[in-house]
């Protein structure tokens, strides 16, 4: 495939140049399509064709002088492509590695991630396997593991509690089949990847069970303190990043980087995080693409759980209680679930919540017969019929239904509970 | 006023003979009147007057057989009325201790009250002051006070978590003026009372800062071990109950206690709760009756926060994350805030939430900018154009108004970041 080549070369020159989310080049990409992008940016095209589309392009994602813009953006490129390497030979460097270059014109490119609209990622690099192990059909299936998942993500200060809830949002996402996808980071994202990873140790079996979006290069593992995690990652799951390799870490990628977790997944739960956080970022993005997103609460006293109530009171977030309210955030289209053995929830309904004792869904009459009744000693229908206030053909009669349902048992002629 | 008087007594007479919420009572209540209803219910009128409008009554209220549900209601009624006690003593008795009966057709008749519609109180048993010193107007001025209150509710087995947040939410109630009304069981409510009992030290005010209603006859204190915490409460606000003085707090009167804490107050907060659970059963009632509900979230591992995260899933309960945010439930008609120094939520909007640092709603190229420049040692505006990716005019014009933000300072020709 020569063409796509060329069209997977041009996009990773694209991305050695502008930076992820730089809209002058997402809009010129969709005016121009990918090798002439590549031809603008790098300089090799001494002028931008479709000028005017492309003009009229920025005007309506609210550039207030367009002409001005596109020079800034072709000086910003410019002066970048100086730094240009060669698309082919990072390619082959990157496929030693295990990591290789996938493209919105591949098949397997993920269908979620056009929710990004013209931000979505000039291309993704994908990581498999371990000590470079990972082939082309790898990094494609580690994309479709992102059909079934769920980011899980939170603060890097994690506490024992959001650690082991983590765990049990992972370890059952993992037994159910969804992929865990989060960010790398230590605290709640790196428990979310180890406990994903966890195999069972009856089925010895080794899936795409966790992928983590990097902000920087798939060749640097960052932060380095994860190193060997990374390397569990690869061996059961995936790195991806849109970082052009060797790339560093920068705040803004960061902020990119979540959008793209948010897009990757099926649904984006936060475990704990501060009210200010990248957690709460990833969040707000998901939200705006349409992602569902569920909190985790805790308690109030914990600044940690803080960005997770903000979220549930300023956002249509869900709570997420157990971990299977998470996965049942996986929803069709069609309402139906995702992973297998996933159920709708079986939060009984706002008046139902009280309802579960025997005396629930009494009439006054049983009610009163059921409280006049004692637990110990059994006493006479006359008795019951007194203290209930009814006459004894009434307290006989509910006497009887109860008898035929177990709620009391009759003792010698007398009566009492049987529990 | 001996007419209100009668009334009075003829109120005190029905609920000797009705259970609080014996929907046949309070429809012949509606239809005939106290004074009518009070004869048929005592056995002392020979028939029902108005049959045909307290059939169309009870048909309305959904009983099949109408003319049975009477049948049964008035044997019910005239066993119990067996041993009547004559209201007027029952009154001078309750006096004694300074407990006073007051009824819907008095002026202070908590306006709230005919949110219960039908199943509205007979009459309300009011007591107040240390050592019977609670005059009939004290009554009344306990009543007022639930005009602006909160109901603070919950768990008889609290943890420390519960009772630290209980406290928290009703020393603020203290503080704003909103009187605290609970059911004075342990736990949650028992700390609900006494917090808000407590005396500003400066001020030393007294007022009606906590009211109690209970299941039980009004002369009685349920639970035992919290006759201190009675005392108190009679000292620094009042217990109110609809049960006859003397009464059982019988499971059915607790139901009926939940419904009258929610109607009585201005809204409802759940601190910690099972997921079957008296206090939950508190906050479906005011749900009902459209009264604001509120939960504090916990820990999902405790299963005295699972009420809480039910409510939390499954009705529009607000998520309390600090006490203020219970006082915002206090809502006017008018959208103002109850209690004075309480403001909107300062809740920023859902995309607000990650906002706070200096890079948030940077543009692109101030971001790489901002980047660019290091935060130890200054370098010259041509290195952070070529890192920024920017041209040199552009990254200085950049850095001038970062320069004038305080973002960035200028040393001997070089750049560097001031934090």
């Amino acid at each position: 495939m020569p063409e796509m080549n060329e069209v997977r070369e041009a996009r990773i020159e694209i991305g050695q140049v502008c930076e992820p989310g730089d809209v002058a080049a997402h809009i010129l990409l969709a005016v121009a399509g990918p090798q002439t992008t590549a031809d603008v940016v790098t300089g090799r095209a001494a002028s931008i064709p479709c000028l005017d589309e492309y003009v009229e392009g920025l005007r309506a994602a609210g550039y207030q002088d367009p002409l001005k813009a596109a020079g800034e953006a072709l000086r910003r490129w410019h002066a970048r492509a100086e730094q240009l390497k060669p698309a082919s030979s990072l390619r082959e460097q990157m496929a030693e590695i295990g990591a290789h270059y996938l493209v919105p014109e591949d098949a397997a490119w993920p269908a979620r991630l056009l929710d990004l609209g013209l931000s979505q990622p000039y291309g993704l690099w994908v990581r498999t396997g371990s000590r470079g192990a990972g082939t082309a059909r790898d990094a494609r299936t580690a994309l479709a593991a992102c059909e079934v998942s769920l980011a899980v993500v939170g603060t890097r200060e994690a506490t024992q509690y959001g650690l082991e809830i983590t765990h049990r949002i992972a370890a059952r996402c993992r037994d159910t089949g969804v992929t865990v996808i989060s960010g790398g980071a230590i605290g709640i994202d790196g428990r979310a990847h180890a406990s994903a990873l966890e195999r069972d140790a009856a089925a010895g079996r080794r899936g795409m069970s966790t992928v983590a979006v990097l902000a920087g290069g798939i060749d640097r593992f960052y932060p380095a303190s994860h190193h060997r995690l990374f390397e569990d990652i690869l061996a059961g799951g995936a790195l991806i990043s849109e970082a052009t390799p060797g790339g560093a870490p920068t705040r803004w990628r960061f902020l990119q980087r979540n959008r793209l977790i948010a897009a990757l997944s099926g649904a984006v739960v936060v475990v704990e995080a501060r009210v200010r956080s990248g957690a709460l970022s990833t969040a707000n993005h998901a939200l705006t693409i349409g992602r569902d997103v569920g909190a985790v609460p805790g308690n109030i006293t914990s600044e940690l759980s803080a960005g997770c109530h903000a979220l549930l009171q300023t956002t249509a977030s869900a709570v997420i209680a157990e971990p299977d309210d998470a996965l049942r955030l996986l929803k069709r289209p069609d309402g139906s679930y995702i992973p297998e053995g996933i159920g709708p929830s079986p939060m009984p309904n706002a008046r139902g919540i009280a309802r579960a004792r025997v005396t629930d869904g009494m009439t006054e009459k049983q009610l009163a017969v059921y409280e006049a009744t004692p637990v110990r000693r059994p006493v006479d229908v006359a008795r019951i019929a007194r203290w209930a206030g009814l006459s004894a053909d009434e307290a006989l009669g509910v006497l009887a239904d109860f008898d035929l349902r177990g709620y009391v048992r009759r003792a010698e002629g007398k009566w009492v509970r049987t529990r």
